[in-house]
């Protein structure tokens, strides 16, 4: 009988290339799947609900994997937990249908930005965060991602490279808070393109800096033309919230 | 004219033997000793609130030092802040009067121990919290907090080998907070001997998990013996938050 088993991952993304397997390059897929192997003598594929970028965090990704071993749950979570290195940690792991697949079965994506906004970086931000030091308009660039919400077309924060049918995607949140010196971004959708969310917050960051206006975010949405967007901001600020099914 | 300058610092102790000078390994006080020799071609020694043990962070040190410089503060800010690492940093600089001492004229200090109170400890906090997966009554330890209040003979929390003329010590807050998993317990004295938060958490973590009473934990404050207090904590919770003048 083969199981079909759900698991809820936390991981930090600094010392990794990403979530996907690249030949013998240390990648959480990889480390994950080496776990897995150790404890169930399988050899088990992974699907996540997508991967994520060297450098970028997750609090709760998701993947699942089909198994033929018959320990207990908590045995698997142990083991694994026990074999994984300390940056990377299941949280959860469940069974699921014999239809469930992480990526496919995905309703939405939240994502996370942290940007540390102050005169000095702080260092225990420093691979948590984008550090600008400039003072950002917090207010402009919470009018400019109300225009990021509903169904539109992202081709303008898409990187060059992504193979898809269509850039319409629906956002269903993009806001703004600040605890400190810390500004986050937060921002629900049913999909995202490559680099959509570091694209966003480079150009919401504009906005902040007042180099550019909310309207003028708005018509960078519309033109659909990465030229014409702002820069990517880089990866360690992002985090993979989590996946709604 | 020498000038006498006062640095409020934040650093992750995680990658350092602490912060004072032992011989050539790294030490937070070498590090930034090294900066500031390269900046004002002068060997200064800077005296700091007090040590810091290995792995502990800070999030406001403070340090002074005597220099003949006349570089203008944000000069020697800037330039301290390119040279060292990106684990630690210099959050302010300012002039201090002749006679200002970072340790003989600290009033009082404040340290910031946490807890990751969780089954599956989380990878954000690896370096930063102790983590405790069983449950903890954090009512028991408040009440037991409580008893720490005021002046008393703490020797019981005292490392072997701390030489001081006396073991009173005058504790004007001792409180814990929860949000989420993290649990963090805010403690101000006038000062503190070798270990005593990390020993005070220790004991604290008993009466946590229900081993220990808090009135036992008054106890063991009367009692003035280091073998009847718990374990010592882990170093990679505790924060030294800010110095009082």
């Amino acid at each position: 009988m083969e199981r079909n088993l759900k698991l809820i991952i936390e991981y930090e993304g600094t010392r990794y290339h990403g979530w996907q397997r690249q030949g013998d390059l240390p990648t959480i897929q990889k480390i994950i799947e080496e776990a897995i192997f150790t404890i169930t003598r399988e050899s088990s594929r992974l699907t996540s609900s997508g991967r994520t970028d060297a450098g970028v965090h997750a609090l709760g990704q998701v993947a699942n994997f089909t198994t033929r071993s018959r320990l207990p749950l908590i045995n698997l979570l142990r083991g694994m937990n026990s074999l994984l290195p300390d940056d990377i940690k299941i949280k959860d792991i469940s069974e699921a249908p014999p239809d469930f697949h992480a990526r496919f079965n995905a309703k939405s994506k939240t994502y996370i930005y942290n940007i540390d906004n102050s005169p000095v970086p702080s260092v225990f931000y420093r691979n948590f965060a984008w550090h600008i030091h400039e003072a950002l308009d917090l207010g402009k660039m919470a009018e400019a991602a109300e225009f990021l919400k509903g169904e539109h077309d992202f081709m303008s924060f898409c990187a060059a490279g992504h193979e898809t049918k269509t850039y319409i995607r629906q956002i269903s949140a993009a806001e703004f808070s600040r605890k400190g010196r810390l500004i986050s971004f937060r921002v629900e959708s049913t999909g995202f393109l490559k680099y959509m969310v570091r694209n966003l917050v480079g150009t919401l960051a504009y906005v902040g800096k007042e180099k550019i206006t909310p309207k003028c975010f708005r018509d960078i949405i519309g033109a659909r033309d990465r030229t014409v967007a702002g820069p990517t901001a880089p990866p360690r600020g992002l985090f993979l919230e989590s996946v709604k099914y």
